[in-house]
């Protein structure tokens, strides 16, 4: 099988990386932290001193960083992976990025023959190990066609969205989706203590009927044990909900059940919340209503 | 088997008074409108002329109707079922209603003897007729577990919450969690539509992820097929919560993401839409954006 490169090997990258390992592909792997490649290298994957060294010689190259800035700098910056890739390379940015910026790089890396998939994804850090990740794709058919065997290593559903940005687009509705459920949960979760009823029992109550999401399932029980180890950080949760607004402000758009979550977001953050799953967005709306737990 | 006792024969309460004739229980029924009894006294039931007299002799009566007065009306008005109702039978309340109202009807009904189980359901018409419905039940433990082979017939999960009062303060969070659910579709199907991206492909994606739940696949559906044919009324989605923020005033408690999906309901029955399914709380969201479908 032919080389791939993967860049950034945090929380997510590093199991959708081993993944494609496991799959019999030959990976070069270069992450800026060279701790978080330990586990890559001892799966044979070879490690690189710079994004442009991991993008010599290979057809695709997975980038997994945490935002535009990041992606741009792995591309563009000193030793830049830009320079290393040859014309019909396929970059596959797996991060979330701002659907402005993905249009603007598919342009910018385009002018040198190289094509751009935007590929973010949903479904946590268990579904990175288990493969079982949603992939929300833009991008030209034809790229898509050609990443699509890979892709089915790293995640289940994967549904091609449409052109550059279309997956960004698709991501920043997930965020959308997930942060007014995240906040229903918890509302509903405090409306409940504060009249004195058990959470859980409300919680299989509901798991049952209509109101039933995998946001009840899984964070819902998160709240009910207090347990905000992530699974998705909140600082992160914070920035998606910020290319979100910022998108819809563009394009003057109006989402006030997401304005609010975002700003009990930012409450979450700025009170030293950033580095705890998102589903502790529920102490926000305790601390709100005085409820103690 | 022992004879039960039905009042409100409506979209909900017909097809699970069918589910418990075919189950071979003997049934009295009431209807205010007396064509919604048809069907079932084609399948052997009796229809009784007063809620009086469907309460004679029968050790547990189910009542399904609208809101607090129509419970009030058919057991304490003229004719009224409470009249009827021997000591040491059971009320199931099985519609929503307040639960302030719930814990005040249970004290009455406990005077008399009577015990109150309130009872009420997710999952819709189809629910109801697929004997399939989430019912979350308050009261004594006693009294739920005799009632617990009927709800076997109604329903599918079926959790016994607490005491009176706390299948209503569940149903309460149910509408919440539901209609937050709601409003974060909307709102992410009117993101994709501004900025050009299948809100079919979408919807199709984020399927696969953390923003899966039942409210996407089956409400975000009828938003993209703009079909509201009910389903649920909005004009039923507005007096639920209605009671949700009544009783969370009543307690001091603020629920910011309810509060703003109630608003857009209000905007949604005064505009017409109150007997159209409460999906239609998207074409609220297009409007204010001014988004065409």
């Amino acid at each position: 099988m032919s080389t791939i490169g993967f860049i950034g090997l945090g929380v997510m990258g590093r199991p959708m990386a081993l993944n494609l390992l496991q799959a019999g592909h030959v990976l070069q792997v270069y992450a800026r932290n060279p701790a978080h490649s330990q586990a890559l290298c001892a799966a044979s994957a070879t490690l690189c001193e710079t994004p442009e060294a991991v993008a010599r010689g290979v057809h695709t190259l997975f980038i997994n960083v945490s935002d535009d800035a990041a992606v741009d700098a792995v591309l563009f910056g000193a030793h830049g992976a830009a320079d290393g890739l040859a014309a019909d390379s396929i970059v596959v940015d797996m991060g979330t990025s701002s659907p402005a910026y993905t249009r603007r790089l598919a342009a910018r890396l385009a002018e040198r023959g190289i094509h751009l998939i935007d590929a973010p994804v949903s479904g946590g850090e268990a579904g990175a190990i288990d493969g079982t990740l949603a992939i929300m794709a833009g991008g030209s058919e034809a790229a898509f066609q050609r990443v699509l065997p890979l892709l089915q290593v790293i995640g289940g559903g994967i549904v091609h969205v449409g052109d550059s940005g279309a997956g960004q687009i698709a991501k920043a509705c997930n965020q959308i989706v997930v942060s007014a459920a995240l906040l229903g949960v918890a509302e509903a979760l405090s409306f409940a203590a504060r009249h004195g009823v058990d959470g859980g029992k409300v919680r299989q109550a509901l798991l049952g009927g209509s109101a039933y999401s995998r946001i009840l399932e899984i964070h819902g029980q998160r709240m009910l044990d207090a347990n905000y180890t992530p699974g998705f950080k909140a600082r992160l949760h914070q920035k998606d909900l910020g290319i979100v607004l910022d998108a819809a402000r563009a394009a003057g758009l109006a989402l006030p059940a997401t304005a609010i979550a975002a700003q009990l977001m930012h409450a979450l953050v700025e009170g030293g919340g950033g580095e705890r799953d998102s589903s502790a967005l529920v102490e926000i709306v305790q601390q709100l209503n005085d409820i103690k737990t």
